[in-house]
């Protein structure tokens, strides 16, 4: 098959790979398309090596059809249109995983599309419900708005409704935040943490930050009591200082998560919560994907480029 | 009635005041004994003001009689042994408190030994099994392992099978820890962290850590794979550095907890689990109260002088 290498000087080549070969209870997905993540652009860079066990390929999610299962796979069948959260291998022509992390795609999504729902949605349903313990009513700030996760999160909050403030770098992205149902939101060049602590005058209940060091005094500043903040990425450092004082008074959270690295157990329980409560609201367009762009898997360093520059709302889809 | 007053000089004083009055949901207790927690020194020297709607008289604990009932009370009655957990008044002839905040006392208990118990298993079940999420066969990390709470820590973990390592800050206080169940201990003085990390080679699962900023950075860096660190006090300060870095990729959980200013709701919710499933073990000697010294309240200042020497091992609990 064919898959996206990695060469030395960071570009993505469409290259001769080895086809995965899959376990008993593993599901083989004959990729249609692929989506980008920011994980991926770390990983190629040398910063974020896979888990032990998963493909050197890139790729955290996909969508596709099963072409072959394993003996032990009870859920999943040959010729099913699924998409999947992927451990790693998601920029090539087959892609496998353990059966628990591959799921239908909703009605009234493009198989295409469905690419672009698995690892943004997964992140947000298991941040914001399994680890922030959100309940309707919840106040949620969300860095990143514009992001990938930032525009499922919107969407989830409020379906769930709780109400959300964004940050974003230009305003034209915390328009469509708002529009898409974001209840304020605020440039990051300015001065964000200010215009939160108007806009949640007893702070915030959960925080979802893909920043780290840069907010991490100020996200504790707007956190409210028993609040809980989300650390799911360092794209502002790792670095920080800390007020015990404040975290004990008021009896905050900090909770560090990622996804990919979980076991399949965690991950297909997630994706299981997915398929029954989050999907059918697409058939009824309650939620949309949010897809910045749909391009060929060919064109993956422009693709990649788009995320670096920050230049998408949602997500980057690589057609295979 | 009777009940300590603290001077303008921060002395303890036996003096009149006012017997309190109850609520339709309260309980009036005339009190047998109530004890010292690090709390009533630190509210002592003014820096730990009382919760809203809290007595302003020292003392988060105490046993003693009933003796009148607020009309909607259900579950306690006129004359019933108990002891409570109080957000404040313990140190006087009467206290009052939500009828959930107070329990019988264990079998095989006298009524005096029953003070030492409410305020330290309260914060160790609240936090080890609420906020840790604490399972048989995880590894427990006591700091200050010879206080009220690190004692009743360390029978806890022992009864619901898991492993304990103590820091403390004389080897008598080791050896009695080790005595009482404790799997290891180290020094405060000498280099415990690299003691713990022999003693734990891939991390402990949970921290009770009533030190904070001193150990903060320390801490973090032998708590494993989705461990947690329950700060519940500030005795080495509130300032840190923090890794943030680690915290994302290890999935770790900073947990602020204090029990005190939590609602009557919650603290009734774990003083039913302390009655239903710790209590027994009080019957059987399989857990004991830990009583450093028992002395007339009206010694609150030598009282007080143990705990700020840190000469105590386990409780010290005050006659009335």
């Amino acid at each position: 098959m064919k898959a996206i290498i990695v060469t030395d000087d960071k570009k993505l080549v469409w290259l001769e790979s080895k086809k995965p070969e899959i376990l008993d209870n593993e599901v083989l997905i004959k990729v249609t398309a692929t989506a980008v993540n920011r994980a991926d652009v770390v990983q190629k860079n040398g910063l974020y090596p896979p888990p032990p066990g998963a493909s050197d390929i890139l790729g955290l999610e996909c969508s596709g059809v099963i072409e072959a299962i394993g003996g032990n796979v009870k859920k999943r069948k040959v010729g099913e249109r699924v998409c999947a959260l992927l451990t790693g291998g998601g920029y090539a022509e087959y892609a496998s995983c353990p059966e628990e992390q591959a799921i239908p795609i909703p009605r009234g999504i493009s198989l295409i599309e469905a690419a672009s729902l698995p690892e943004v949605y997964a992140t947000c349903w298991l941040n914001l419900f399994y680890e922030a313990n959100m309940k309707g009513g919840d106040t949620v700030l969300l860095h990143a708005g514009a992001s990938g996760i930032g525009t499922s999160a919107i969407q989830l909050c409020k379906l769930f409704e709780c109400k959300t403030f964004v940050t974003a770098g230009t305003l034209g992205k915390i328009s469509y935040c708002i529009e898409l149902g974001a209840d304020g939101g605020s440039l990051r060049q300015e001065k964000p943490f200010e215009d939160i602590k108007k806009w949640a005058p007893k702070g915030v209940d959960i925080i979802l930050d893909p920043v780290g060091g840069e907010y991490f005094e100020d996200n504790l500043s707007v956190l409210t009591m028993e609040g809980r903040l989300i650390l799911i990425g360092l794209m502002g450092g790792s670095k920080s200082q800390i007020n015990l004082g404040l975290v004990l008074m008021k009896r905050q959270r900090i909770i560090g998560s990622t996804i990919r690295a979980r076991n399949s157990t965690i991950k297909g329980k997630v994706m299981n919560d997915l398929h029954e409560k989050v999907w059918p609201h697409f058939e009824s367009k309650k939620i949309i994907p949010i897809i910045h762009k749909m391009m060929d898997i060919k064109d993956a360093n422009q693709a990649h480029s788009i995320m670096e520059n920050n230049q998408n709302i949602g997500k980057i889809v690589l057609e295979v």
